[in-house]
């Protein structure tokens, strides 16, 4: 079986230069004997990957000494929970944006927390869209604004962020290092692995150190950002194996260019996609808002939910894997992160056009 | 470079049938045309990994329908948080055993989130051992009695438990699987993979549904044993190569034979080494109490600090690797859990006469 166009949302397709190279090292890592999924979180194999991980993270999105670098678990799903936990103090209130459904379940967390105010709510606007500055209601010195760079499962992307003195929080697990974004305009970043960075089962938060200092120290250790940070994302057992895909991810991204370079071939990638949609006559129909569409995760409708079943099932058998879009949204959902090839674009452009032709 | 002999403590040795099985999946996961690093969490291939390895730790413990396993991760140190945060009331105390590194650290954890009664502290005791129960002063109506099977770093084994009627939590990280307990009599089984089960990413956790069932819903979503539960360890992205793993290495022990099999290979091991250190006329002198030896970390001395250190440099070059033992406890720690080869336990026990004549 030859490789398929996996258009899956997350756990999402990883560059087969990396799958190769974890390929040929899973019996013995470097003529160490052993497999890291083996080795020792404390010894010098391990140890090089982690360090040149974090080191590369941190240049990659242009970080200098005033920003630490974590390992953690959990996904964004935990961080909803740990960003309040350690940075929402019990007479602050926190501000959220929601526009979308991750967007929602951090909100419905962070409430569980602390006092929470929703700065724009955009999730029943159709076009889906992200909200602007200008609707967005402030809470002065509110603790922080929680931010969802990329709503997934809506195909809306904000890469303008508000100006604004409240320490910014960005879960920007579906498009990070999809792009040159100037992250240090952000307190904290946070992404799970799984679309752009590696696998499932590591989660990347990078903390402004003065953040890190105020934040908190009376949850229990393993929650502290503070103790994971002390000690080098090492006070227990990493995901090892999930950081030496993501230190071979950035590697692979280095190769590439970086991410001006990415972001050039990113933004081809959904410019054809969305170009095949507005091209079709209506058949095809964006379900975002032309000026918050994604690079990332296309989303879009056919003329009924029988043919939108029909096109799924048929692109398929194609070889083009993973388009059906969520329940929430419905219709098609094209995720092309970083390593999702634009042979794949492509192809499913043509399948696009052969499938209008036959069903139009 | 062949294969080296891994004694680390975890992440540990895993059976090469795995890795190679690992290694022949790793760009094309049975034909589906990606890896399962790639596939969506949703997707049929992992779905039935995930549901395989549920399925093959519920027999492997002999665990019928009373009980819920459920995938999480952050290793044993998440759930020395996660368990009072569900399980310890506000107006309740929870007993704990503390007989070495993981007890204190998990005492430590659980003292910040409630009332904790210890029940027995022997961690100043020379050789190193466990209480026995007599010497246990329990809580009448304690919310739970922890207890750590296996203490890793001292290498001091608890086989038999407390009879109590107080729901018993125990964390089997460096002993599970690796012989046939009886896990009916605990109320909570919790195991970070790194040692017996998979690698570093996944810890499990078995619960009894009347446990499960008066766990918490006061506490984030994320953290609730509920949540996880209520969706299968679906509820959000799960580690799912770590899971494969973890499933491979079932179909593994199902192969050698089950806990009892494996159980008799690693008893004989332990024997070997325990030999090895009993018939060196005192030049080597184990660290744990006889009674109380582990079967996973044979922990050792030798006569000087001087002579350690040659004996892990010299082990080393060897092929002999992780003989370090742990700071607090000094010497040689052997870990040999059920992957670590007969072959390596003799391969250390030559190394150990020569050395002594050598150094003697």
């Amino acid at each position: 079986m030859p490789r398929v166009f996996n258009f899956s949302a997350g756990p999402a397709v990883l560059p087969e230069d990396v799958l190769q190279e974890a390929q040929s090292t899973m019996l013995d890592y470097k003529g160490s004997g052993m497999s890291l999924l083996e080795s020792s979180h404390r010894g010098k194999e391990y140890e090089a990957v982690h360090n040149e991980a974090i080191a590369n993270l941190k240049k990659l999105m242009g970080l200098g000494e005033d920003y630490t670098i974590i390992f953690m678990t959990g996904g964004a799903s935990a961080q909803f929970a740990l960003v309040p936990l350690n940075l929402l103090g019990p007479e602050q209130t926190a501000d959220y944006v929601n526009a979308g459904a991750w967007g929602t379940k951090a909100i419905k967390e962070a409430k569980g927390i602390g006092k929470v105010h929703i700065v724009a709510d955009t999730t029943r606007d159709r076009p889906l869209r992200m909200p602007k500055q200008g609707e967005m209601k402030f809470t002065p010195s509110a603790a922080y604004l929680h931010l969802t760079s990329n709503e997934t499962i809506e195909g809306t992307q904000m890469r303008v962020f508000p100006k604004t003195s409240t320490p910014m929080v960005v879960d920007a697990s579906s498009d990070f290092l999809s792009y040159p974004v100037d992250f240090k305009q952000f307190g904290l970043i946070y992404a799970g692995a799984q679309k752009n960075m590696g696998p499932a089962g590591v989660t990347l938060v990078a903390i402004r150190k003065d953040l890190l200092a105020q934040s908190s120290e009376s949850i229990p250790l393993i929650f502290r950002y503070k103790t994971h940070a002390a000690e080098n994302s090492l006070y227990n057992t990493p995901p090892c194996f999930a950081i030496y895909l993501v230190m071979l991810v950035t590697r692979w991204i280095e190769k590439k260019g970086g991410l001006a370079a990415l972001a050039k071939i990113n933004a081809d990638k959904a410019a054809a996609l969305y170009a095949a949609i507005d091209g079709s006559g209506g058949y095809y129909r964006g379900s975002a808002s032309r000026e918050d569409r994604s690079d990332m995760n296309v989303t879009y409708r056919l003329p009924t939910e029988e043919l939108e079943d029909k096109f799924i099932k048929e692109a398929s058998a194609a070889g083009l894997k993973g388009l059906k879009g969520h329940r929430s949204v419905g219709g098609i959902r094209a995720s092309i992160y970083n390593a999702f090839p634009r042979a794949g674009v492509d192809a499913l452009v043509n399948f696009m056009k052969e499938f209008q032709q036959k069903n139009g």
